[in-house]
């Protein structure tokens, strides 16, 4: 199998000019996408450098299959890795439960290999292919605003120079806000919080050749276990170790269901220490190489159905859904944003003047189901990993069904994905998580509903 | 197929003398177990008739093949019924999870159809047969006690006329103490006490072909749902409904975790009438047909390694395994004692003098780690039954994969079994749990765990 290492550029989107906020993976690789169709981009980041936090990232075949349309197929392999498999273990005892092999067989299905790379080198060649294709990506200003023009045939872009804190207005025919989690375009929307999920991430890289009990690592391989999880991958050719350690914060969620504020530092080191008591002594051993100095708090935010804020003003990426990190598919969900966009504007504007209220509300009708299907599984897998007790030997067996029984079937909706054939837009049902899992309900709504339900904090049910 | 209706017996064991205390299923079957090969057995039971509490009862493939060997294959599916399958349905959404279908494939797999029978039916029928095979069985008398006779060559054992008091002692070669899950002899091995499940169980029987709901049913119906379940099925041929409804009782729990004394009355009709709000309508609507007079607490005693009381005294049925009912096997794990019994030491006498204190010992080596982990499983199963959250659908996803995948692999160990294979003598380890569940612990051990360790009731995790 070999991958386009250069796309083929195309202009029907020539003379458009696309503002995209944010400098992420989501917003460089809407900046890119829309490029390749020949589009006049602009790209502004407040920062005064394009940089990703965390290290490793896993992009499944989903994901590989756009990077291969960008030309970027054959540069991200070989600044990554190409695990053999992704190994699922019992962080209890450490039994292996399910290997999901990424053969031969995988390829054929999915179309693309599984690949693991870190999320800095994965950025940095976003950005430069971005440039490359005559993106402009421009660092150190912030949109902090956006309206539909008087004509109503554009959109009027408030920037703010961050060196200066000079403000410009800039038009474009569309504005794209990939403006995270944390963006300012969501709340036009939607006034929602991100929903913490009571669970945070110490991560860590360190050197593979010479760790001495990682000789021979070319899994994924994920310890699951009750309240806690542990994933270790290689990244860069195998020169370097990911590793990432999530937990369960007590703190945390003895307020939520306490229904007090939490302390600010929840998760914090001492908490760390104390969280992976319980699971193998080879894990525990690992837990030295992880860096103490920072960690993640992690948070989604509910499904949204609608990322239209205008005819000209689209909310993509972790603005329109941040999901929780266990099916990884959240820098490949704006990946598939960047390219279900360029591919649809592009077919409109073959067909003529582009109408972008039109384009706008197409990819949102296609990809808001979808995002919220796989920000919700998210929650439900990261559920099913921590479960104790008689739910942990079943949640096993499961598992290793699956490994017998062919777990494809589990897989095939989230990496047989194809944004040309619109199954969303003709079935918005697919969003749907599937029928027997129709009453599941998301522990932290849980104890949201029996707290607002006036449940006394100690007869609250976890 | 075709069911012998008739034993051929034998008499390796004529002369030997067996006396059998209690002539429930377990001692009946062992009585006529004995008797078909020669034995001059008889049964002593203290209740004035043979009679069984509860009425359904299903008898596996296990246990038909043993009913055929004394004899009673055809009369027992002529009193019971053949149901066309197990059908597990979620107790919430009533959506079927997992279809057991007994069909000719089932029945080469493992050598008899699986039937369901009144309990009543089928001990007249085991009454009627030890009689007719020459067991006497004997009601009104009580076995209050056995020692090694002073040659060591037999049993005194002690009797207690019931109707009037008197007492006297009778010898015999061996003594099987089939007295239930109450045993005068089981002290004499260890001192325990039931362990009581925190569910109850509610039964009833109805008119199945006026029912106008249950009309086609001809199959074992179980739905399974948080801290309950409800079991349906046939009859005497379709003539009769059996319903059973299990539910965890709240102040049994609340007790146990307060380390204060349950209520005499747990699981009383208050408590029923609360248990089932969260399972579907149909099933509620059901729940009008159980009988409201009586209730059983369900307790089982932990797995005993060896049944020996002495050379000539063995505890054999619910005396030495009482088990939870979640695998409906300890019916059939009674009649499995009788027939390994029987087996055994017609073997050995085939071979000359018996050596009873090798007969007991090679029974106990065989049968205890196998009903130690019917026990055991039982056990398990039950709280897989009754898991809530995510586990629920974890479970419903696993039974899934079962039907797609092929159950048989789960059911091989406790369905083909051959007592004259040994298997369990030969490796006792086939009493464990399989390897990937050795850390479980029963919930109810769990607590008691926690009790030991002075965590305070309200920080107890169940």
């Amino acid at each position: 199998m070999t991958y386009m290492s250069t796309a083929t550029p195309t202009t029907e989107l020539a003379g458009k000019k696309i503002i995209v906020s944010g400098g992420g993976i989501g917003g460089a690789s809407t900046a890119l996408a829309l490029a390749l169709r020949g589009a006049d981009v602009t790209l502004y980041e407040r920062h005064e450098e394009f940089k990703e936090v965390g290290a490793g990232l896993q992009i499944g075949p989903h994901g590989v299959k756009i990077l291969e349309k960008w030309g970027l197929g054959d540069k991200a392999i070989q600044a990554g890795y190409l695990p053999d498999d992704m190994q699922f273990r019992d962080a209890v005892t450490a039994e292996n439960i399910l290997t999901m092999k990424f053969d031969e067989t995988f390829r054929e299905r999915y179309g693309a290999p599984y690949l693991v790379v870190h999320r800095s080198d994965l950025l940095n060649l976003l950005v430069e292919a971005g440039r490359e294709a005559g993106a402009d990506l421009v660092n150190g200003v912030s949109v902090v605003g956006g309206e539909e023009n008087a004509a109503g045939d554009g959109v009027d872009v408030t920037i703010e120079h961050r060196a200066d804190g000079s403000v410009e207005t800039v038009s474009a025919d569309l504005l794209v806000a990939c403006d995270g989690i944390h963006s300012v375009f969501r709340p036009k929307i939607v006034q929602d919080e991100p929903v913490p999920s009571a669970y945070v991430a110490y991560r860590g890289t360190s050197d593979l050749p010479n760790d001495p009990d990682m000789q021979g690592l070319n899994s994924v391989v994920g310890y699951i276990g009750p309240r806690c999880h542990f994933i270790q991958y290689p990244l860069r050719q195998g020169e370097l170790l990911n590793q990432v350690a999530v937990f369960q914060s007590p703190r945390y969620l003895d307020a939520l269901i306490g229904g007090t504020d939490a302390p600010e530092d929840w998760g914090n080191n001492e908490e760390f220490k104390n969280a992976f008591g319980h699971t193998n002594d080879f894990l525990q051993g690992r837990l030295g190489h992880m860096w103490l100095d920072q960690w993640w708090q992690m948070a989604d935010r509910e499904p949204l159905t609608d990322w239209v804020v205008s005819d000209h003003i689209l909310v993509m990426g972790d603005a329109a859904h941040p999901p929780l990190q266990y099916i990884a598919s959240g820098a490949v969900m704006a990946m598939e944003d960047g390219e279900t966009l360029a591919l649809y504007a592009s077919e409109a504007a073959s067909e003529g003047d582009v109408d972008w209220g039109s384009v706008v509300r197409e990819v949102s009708d296609e990809r808001a189901p979808r995002c919220g299907r796989i920000q919700t599984t998210s929650r439900f897998w990261g559920e099913m990993w921590h479960v104790d007790g008689v739910a942990r030997h079943v949640r096993n067996e499961a598992f290793r069904q699956a490994e017998r029984g062919g777990w494809f079937h589990y897989a095939d909706w989230l990496w047989n994905y194809d944004p040309a054939r619109r199954d969303y837009v003709n079935d918005p049902a697919l969003g749907e998580l599937p029928e027997g899992l129709k009453d599941w309900e998301y522990n932290i709504h849980k104890i949201q509903r029996q707290r607002d339900a006036g449940v006394s904090a100690e007869d609250i049910t976890v």
